[in-house]
């Protein structure tokens, strides 16, 4: 398959390895938001959230916190942001699951997404309605 | 315990709830970055990432998929971010761990931080070992 992070995995393509086992491996993103930003990846190909099989998801949500751990005080870190874009339209640039673990300091420029506006009327009812009826 | 999520999740302050279940709540977001951002809190006070017990960060995470797939097929979005913040400096405003589910949209105007610098000269190899350092 062509996916880049198969073949980061598969060491067909190097990278700043800071960990790895049967699971994952982890790596300095080339493009850090900050320096020590690191990407959990699992070894094998599923394209997002949605597709990770739940035994592999639960153990890859373990390694993050470890890793996110190792990361804040390996560079002494004040904080840590952990993403997951899914989709191309979130952000989402290699088509293979994987986690951004991102190093943060007081006034380091970072700020995240204002909300665009608040609920109309009934519209928080309709909308809670609507995910509820997918979670019957 | 005066924390705001304790409160949701014991119903003393009233939310949008999506879910619930004997280990989280999930509710929409009071300042949705979209329409049908939801936070998934674990129902134990825990601070942060780092803060929570294994056993319940893996069962969190399998919820968090599966209230993500749902937010997505209920309101129709085309991506997802998954979010958790850890720290106040990350812009964690509550300190009671939980996680962002925000539904995306082609052109909804959001972009994601750009990297700042490039590794430079041996930092790479630097970084990723005072990370290794702490995972050994």
């Amino acid at each position: 398959m062509d996916c880049l992070f198969c073949k980061i995995v598969s060491k067909e393509i190097p990278s700043s390895v800071v960990y790895e086992d049967d699971t994952v491996i982890a790596f300095l993103d080339i493009n850090p938001v900050n320096i020590g930003h690191t990407l959990v990846v699992p070894k094998t190909h599923h394209e997002d959230l949605h597709a990770l099989p739940d035994d592999l998801l639960a153990k890859v949500a373990l390694e993050v916190k470890k890793i996110a751990t190792a990361v804040k005080a390996g560079i002494d870190a004040e904080g840590i942001n952990i993403e997951m874009n899914n989709g191309a339209v979130a952000g989402q640039i290699i088509p293979h699951a994987h986690i951004h673990i991102i190093p943060r300091y007081e006034d380091d420029g970072f700020t995240h997404w204002k909300g665009k506006r608040g609920y109309l009327g009934g519209e928080a009812t309709d909308v809670s309605e609507r995910i509820k009826s997918q979670l019957k």
